[in-house]
C-alpha cells in the first residue's frame, strides 16, 4: 500500500479540463460561486465523482460529497476543497485540493484497495466569498459553524441570494447539514505564499490557519497650506495614517515570530501635494497563529495610536472589518503528514496558513490538517497562480498515504 | 503726515463689492483668471482707478498700473496684488492688496497730498495659476522673470490660451513688459497661516518667501498576500510609502526653525486591506527660507530614501515637480515696515511667508516687502477665509505710511 502512487498525468488532465470551464484569455479562470460557469464546473466534478462510483450527494448549501465505502461502516476519512475562484483566479487554489482527491480514488480503484473505513471527497460552496460573503461559507454550514437559513438569504454582490442562485444551476440540494461527521479531514492546497518555495521545500504540513484582525482607522484632522503652516500647529490626517502604517511594521517586527501586519489601504484627503490633509483612511491587517499574540499585537496598536492622536491633535476611529481567531491543527495529523512526506522523500516544513481554508471549519469537529504544495513566486488569486507537476505529485501522493493511513485503523 | 489714516468703511466697502463679482451661493468668491467673471471684477477695479485720478495703463500680459504723478519724475513706489481667486476662494487674498493700495491713493487725494515720487497700484494676470500654468504669471512676466511670449502661448484648464483669453475680456493691453522699474514695492497681503492669530500679533512684517521644494516619489514593490507573506519576504510599496511621509516629517522635526514638511498625497495601488502593495506614489513638499538648509533636507530625504528603498527591495523614482529658490525681502523694508508699524501701536512680528506672493518677482529688481496681517484659524484658498476689520485698517494704514515715507526721499 506505501508504494501506490497517484497518476500525475490523468491528474493534471483533470487540472487542465476544469480549468477550461470559465478559462480567461490568456490563461487563468473566471469561475464565481453559483454562476453558470460554476454550474459547468460542478457538473464536470460531478460526472467524474460519478465515473469512479462515488456515491454522490448534494447539501441544502450546495455543498458535494462523493462517498467511497469502506470495509465498515462509519464516519469516512474526507478530503476536499472548492472549485469557485475569483474573478481573475488560477487552475490551482481549491480545485487542486478537490481533483487529488478523485485521484486519490482512481488510484485505489485501480489497485483494487478498499479502506477498513470510507472515504469521501468534496468541494464545498463559495469558498472565496467573491460574489456571497463570507467566505468559506458551505463549510462553515456543512461543519456548523454558520447558519444554513442565514448564507441561503446571503445576497451578493449581483444582487442575488445563494438561494436563488443554488436552485437557478440545480444545485439546491436534499441532503442535511451541519450534522455531517469525518472521521478526519486533510486538505491539499497551493501554500499562495512564498516560503516553500523561498526555502525550497516541496510539502508544508500545515499546523494551522493564522487568526486574523482587520482594522480600519478614520484620521478627522485639519486642512490646511503646507507652507504657511508652522509643523507645531498642524493636525496632519496624512502623516497620522504613513505613522499608523509604520506603526503596525514596527509591531510586526518587534515581536516576530509569525505575527505579520499589512497596511494595505491608504486615502488622504483632499490628496493634494500642497495641502495638509484633513482626513485619511487607513486599514491595518495583523494576523497571528497566537490568539494572545494577536491580542497583544491590538493592544500595541491601540496604545500607540493613542499617543499618536494626542500628539498631533487628530481623532482616529477604529472599526473593526473582521476578526477571526487562529485555528489549531491536530498534532497527530499534522505529525501524519509530515512524516508521510519525508517518508515519501520529500523535504517538509510545519508551517501556519496565513489565508483561510474549509479545514479550518472542520478543525473544531474532526481530526484535522492540510498539506501544502509550492506556489511559485507566493503568487495566488492570479491568473499567473503556478505550482510544477512534479510539485503537485508530491503533495497528492502525501494526500492518498496519509488518507490510507487515516482510514486504515 | 504721519497722522493720516485710511478710511476703513471705504475700503471695506470696495473688499465687498469686489467679492460681489463672481460670488458664490453662501459666500466665497470664483473670479478665475481671464474669465468673464476676471473682466467684471478688471472692470471695476480699472472703474475706481480713474475716479480716483490714477493714469491706467495695461500691458501686453493683461497687468493693469494706475499710476499717480509725484513732484519728480522717475520709477514709482508701487503697491499691487492680484485680484484673481482660486476656484473656492475668499474675499481677501490678493483683493486686499490691491483695494488696500487704492483706499492709500484716495486718502491721499482727500488730504492733498503729493508725494515726492510717483505712486502706482497695480494688479497682476493669474497669480492664483488655476487656470493657467504657472502662477505669479503677470508679475514674472512683468519683472522679466518669465517669458512674454511663452505665457501668452500657455494653453490652460479650459483649452484656451493666455493671449485667446486677454483678447476675449479686452486686457491685451499695448504697454511693454519687462522693463518696468519701480523705485520700491509693498504688498500687504492676508497671512494665510495660523501665525499671527494664534500669537496674537497684528502685523507680519514679511522677510522673505520660502524656498519650494516638491518632488513626487513612485514606489515599484511587489504584490503578495497579507497573510502568506512573512515580513522578510515583503516588498511593501505601501509601507514604504508611509515610511517617505514619516521621514519627511522627522527631517522637519529634526532640523527645526522654519523647516517644513508635508505628504499630501499618498496613493497604493491596488489599495486593498488584504493585499500587499504593488505600487504607491507619494508627494513631499519640503520648504525654507535658506536654501542651504533646503538643500540639506533634500539631501537628507535622498539619503534616507536610498536606504529605505536598499532593506525593504523596492525602487524609489523621484521626480520633481517644482523647484524654487527662497526670496529675500529688503533688510532696509522689512525695517521700515515693522517700525511703522510699531510706531502705530501694533504689535508685530518679523515672519517668512510660506507662499507664494507677486512681491518675490520684485524682490531681486528693486526694494521690496511685504505687510502681513491675520488669516482667521489660519484659513485661505477657502470661501471661510477671514481677517477681521480692524486687521485690515491697521494693514492699510501701515501701508499708507511705508508708501509715503518710501515715496518722500
Amino acid at each position: 500500500m506505501s508504494n501506490l502512487r497517484i497518476d500525475l498525468d490523468r491528474l493534471m488532465d483533470r487540472i487542465q479540463r476544469l480549468g477550461q470551464v470559465g478559462a480567461l484569455e490568456g490563461g487563468g479562470v473566471c469561475r464565481l460561486a453559483l454562476t453558470g460557469e460554476d454550474k459547468a464546473g460542478r457538473d464536470l466534478v460531478v460526472g467524474w465523482m460519478r465515473e469512479l462510483g462515488l456515491e454522490v450527494t448534494v447539501d441544502r448549501i450546495g455543498n458535494v460529497v462523493g462517498l467511497r465505502p469502506g470495509e465498515t461502516e462509519g464516519p469516512p476519512v474526507m478530503t476536499g476543497s472548492h472549485i469557485d475562484t475569483v474573478a481573475t483566479g488560477g487552475l490551482y487554489d481549491g480545485n487542486l485540493g478537490v481533483l487529488a482527491g478523485l485521484e486519490v480514488v482512481e488510484t485505489l480503484n485501480d489497485a483494487g484497495v478498499t479502506t477498513r473505513h470510507p472515504l469521501a471527497v468534496g468541494f464545498f460552496t463559495n469558498e472565496e466569498g467573491a460574489r456571497f460573503a463570507p467566505d468559506m461559507m458551505g463549510s462553515g454550514v456543512h461543519q456548523g459553524a454558520l447558519s444554513l437559513d442565514d448564507c441561503l438569504a446571503t445576497q451578493g454582490i449581483d444582487g442575488t441570494t445563494v438561494g436563488d442562485d443554488l436552485a437557478r444551476i440545480g444545485y439546491a440540494g436534499e441532503a442535511p447539514v451541519g450534522g455531517f461527521r469525518s472521521k478526519a479531514f486533510f486538505e491539499l492546497h497551493v501554500e499562495q505564499g512564498p516560503v516553500l518555495e523561498e526555502e525550497g521545500v516541496e510539502i508544508g504540513a500545515v499546523t494551522g490557519v493564522q487568526g486574523i484582525s482587520w482594522t480600519e482607522y478614520t484620521i478627522a484632522g485639519t486642512s490646511n497650506h503646507a507652507g504657511t503652516t508652522p509643523m507645531r500647529l498642524r493636525h496632519d490626517a496624512g502623516y497620522v495614517a504613513a505613522a499608523i502604517a509604520t506603526t503596525a511594521r514596527q509591531i510586526a517586527r518587534d515581536m516576530g515570530g509569525d505575527q505579520v501586519a499589512t497596511c494595505g489601504v491608504i486615502e488622504l484627503e483632499p490628496n493634494l501635494v500642497n495641502v495638509i490633509a484633513r482626513g485619511a483612511k487607513v486599514t491595518i491587517d495583523l494576523r497571528n497563529t497566537d490568539e494572545a499574540k494577536l491580542q497583544q499585537a491590538e493592544g500595541m496598536m491601540a496604545t500607540k495610536l493613542r499617543e499618536l492622536a494626542q500628539a498631533e491633535g487628530v481623532e482616529i476611529t477604529a472599526r473593526p472589518l473582521a476578526r477571526f481567531e487562529p485555528v489549531d491543527f491536530d498534532p497527530a495529523m499534522i505529525d501524519l503528514v509530515a512524516e508521510t512526506a519525508a517518508g515519501l522523500g520529500c523535504s517538509v516544513k510545519r508551517m501556519p496558513s496565513g489565508a483561510g481554508h474549509d479545514a479550518q471549519m472542520f478543525a473544531p469537529n474532526c481530526p484535522t490538517a492540510m498539506i501544502f504544495v509550492p506556489s511559485k513566486d507566493g503568487i495566488s488569486h492570479n491568473v499567473r497562480e503556478y505550482t510544477a507537476p512534479a510539485e503537485i505529485a508530491a503533495g497528492a501522493n502525501v494526500l492518498l498515504q496519509v488518507m490510507l493511513s487515516a482510514a486504515s485503523h
